[in-house]
């Protein structure tokens, strides 16, 4: 038969069985830190109605996404979660409860150019707060502390959360009479990191036609550096000019007196006015997060409070704050770097039960046991010689196999070799699971991720 | 601005949050079970080039795939998750260990016509172990006994495994002279539960131009029924007479030994010689699982023995052995049947932190303890009615309230409601945490099914 050779589309992550655990673990650790804070987990569809997914238009997004027809229907795949959300919010909002707080984790699909470290098919964990007309404060300083306790419990240390209020940047862009540019001028601002102020400063006189005074003027704010205290104080200098400007600031010095709080230590957040994130939506507080040894990664959890989620499904004012992992690309990321732990477990299983007896009975009795007690046991039944019986096992790093003769049966003991060491015990069975299990203990004691 | 309604499209499950969580629970018991087994979990993506998923080719499904293009590539979404992991066998194949086990819990697409029950995309939850030229038959026993578990730990009591081995079947029909058309007679026989023994006749003489005597002899056998010792024993009585039959039969009296040996009591499965299951490619064991008390439901979890897993991709014979649940479609039956227990928590959170005082500080302070104690906590911080609040906790069925006032605050301690007894206390924070625990402990006692 001719057989069609086998192939995995570019640009679509599909993981060997150990980085998979890795990703595993790492998806665990976010649900279960997100729901230690209250938030729901949400599935929605994959595909949904053109029409609805796109309720929106236009954008550079529209491009990318995978649309087609099936039957009369005509479909898209989702593109990020935050649609779905402001659909799912607006379609069930008498069955919810405000404020809403769900978290997301789902593939998400982007037909971009495919390079190396985009993907087309990528997973987004997303949080969000969605309140009904009104949504406080303290929430756009909670979900940075999310992300905090996210990030430290996959073993990040070197990192930053840094935060801005847009309020603060529209209010200074009206102070200057400025307001119709803001959005070029923030598009402007963002590249600075990259071309570094010089450029930026002949960008905003040359292509937006400011004056050299604006231009300066702009400069000289997003230079405001410090400690977040220093900073806000910094700010309060321009303060009694703007009444967005002053509200903006208000939320902000809230946002870092609650981050502190929330016990978020200092040096994990940073005020940073050239934080402005691209998307028209956010309306409040914006976050970025960059790994403080990998700046040329970029942000790796973006977000921010937007005013109004679902206004292309309903009259209704739904506010909320969300914020967003893209992570598929952190975790290809992280691999690439070398920051994924090889020292925790990957393999199928804690234990192998070899059986060296032609009836198996005893050896699946063992199994079942072990089984019940909480152990990953696969039993190895194959014909196979003894050695390949023990590389089977250390070609997937099991880090115990135990053999099962005539004599342990009848005995009610089991010996059980520890792959690392090479030490072997016949105990009881009882005695084995608890050594085990100590083993065990100890081999996963380390964090996901780590740092160089 | 003109609103798009928001909908979902028909044959899309998504559910509102109390029944998520239900969910979320089903499939988090069935990744703890399968990895008990050994399995490791795995991921593939979604979309696959229309060659590879289709290289099989033709067949009722391909009519119902979701296939489209993007810039020049002919894409489909995975309609199985059988496909995926052939090519992901046959493409990984030197990087994996055989047997390899792996277990996948994804969703699937098939354009179906929409109707009450069935569903266009839809969580499949596999799992299979794949054999390099070989795999012993224990497996065929073992893959019931983590089906017979996996239901087990879910809650359900009343369900039968049913067991055949196609080779008894086909060496049978060989027996009668009837090899060639041994595909059309088990798909006729298949429908023995649906129109009776009759009609099956009917159909076998008109239809398919057997004799009297072949579909006598047909309805002869499959009308053996009785417990799986007897209907072993009458299988005897045919051994000696066509070598493939005799194979199957010992194979069949193998799974059965060892499925005891699994530990899975003799009413939880059943040797069912009218099982087949419709596709070609199983070749020895099948297995098919039914509720007892909703037989009209058919099949929740099936699957088989195969010899030839990835033969379109590559000329290694991959043989093995799986099982799918279906599990959108079980888990809309149990909600339809009320099978699921109302009993067990659905709020997004455990504890709702309710401050008194205008600064937060203190409760969150408190909230952050009750987190890093493992506690799922809100807090709610919205301006409203003291009674707005708690009803908000009441709508989520947040089991625990705290207040934080300037007097708890003072003093250290909290004010907890128990919202279901409406007992109150005032406890340092330590206390509060063991008493909520030993509350969650309770509520949490139960199983996601529950029967009659």
């Amino acid at each position: 038969m001719a057989k069609m050779t086998p192939r995995t589309l570019s640009g679509f992550m599909e993981l060997l069985p150990a980085p998979q655990q890795q990703m595993e673990r790492m998806m665990s650790i976010l649900r279960s830190t997100y729901a230690r804070y209250g938030f729901t987990p949400l599935d929605t569809p994959v595909i949904e109605s053109s029409d609805v997914l796109l309720a929106k238009g236009g954008g550079e997004t529209e491009k990318q996404i995978y649309r087609f027809t099936k039957g009369d229907a005509d479909l898209s795949l989702r593109f990020d979660l935050t649609v779905p959300l402001a659909k799912y919010v607006a379609l069930h909002y008498n069955d919810l409860a405000f404020p809403f707080r769900r978290y997301q984790i789902g593939k998400v699909y982007r037909g971009e150019r495919a390079q190396r470290g985009r993907f087309r098919e990528f997973y987004q964990a997303d949080i969000d707060i969605i309140g009904d007309g009104k949504l406080d404060i303290v929430n756009e300083a909670e979900i940075p502390s999310i992300i905090y306790q996210t990030f430290t419990a996959l073993g990040l240390r070197r990192f930053q959360i840094r935060v801005n209020n847009r309020k603060i940047l529209n209010g200074f862009y009206a102070l200057q009479g400025l307001s119709a540019q803001s959005g070029d001028i923030m598009r402007t601002v963002d590249k600075l990191d990259k071309i570094g102020a010089e450029k930026v400063g002949a960008l905003l006189t040359e292509e937006l036609q400011l004056t050299q005074a604006q231009a300066h003027e702009i400069l000289r704010f997003i230079a405001i550096r410090g400690t977040n205290q220093e900073v806000l104080t910094a700010l309060e200098a321009y303060r009694g000019r703007n009444e967005i400007f002053d509200a903006g600031l208000s939320e902000l010095e809230t946002v870092v007196k609650y981050l502190a709080a929330f016990g978020v230590p200092e040096d994990h957040f940073a005020v940073d006015l050239t934080i402005a994130r691209g998307l028209d939506y956010y309306t409040g507080t914006v976050y970025e997060t960059t790994l403080l040894d990998h700046p040329e990664i970029g942000s790796v959890c973006s977000g921010g409070r937007y005013d109004n989620l679902a206004e292309y499904y309903t009259d209704r004012q739904l506010p909320g704050v969300g914020i967003s992992i893209g992570l598929t690309r952190l975790f290809y990321v992280l691999g690439e770097q070398g920051m994924l732990n090889p020292q925790l477990p990957t393999a199928p299983a804690d234990v192998l039960v070899l059986p060296m007896t032609e009836d198996l009975s005893g050896a699946i009795a063992v199994a079942t046991f072990l089984r019940s007690e909480g152990m990953r046991t696969q039993l190895y039944t194959e014909q196979k010689k003894f050695k390949a019986k023990m590389s089977y096992a250390d070609k997937l790093s099991i880090p115990y196999v135990i053999f099962l003769g005539e004599d342990e049966l009848a005995a009610g003991t089991v010996t059980c070799k520890d792959m690392a060491t090479g030490e072997q015990t016949t105990l009881s069975r009882e005695d084995t699971v608890a050594r085990i299990a100590q083993g065990l203990h100890a081999r996963s004691a380390g964090t996901v991720i780590v740092e160089g």
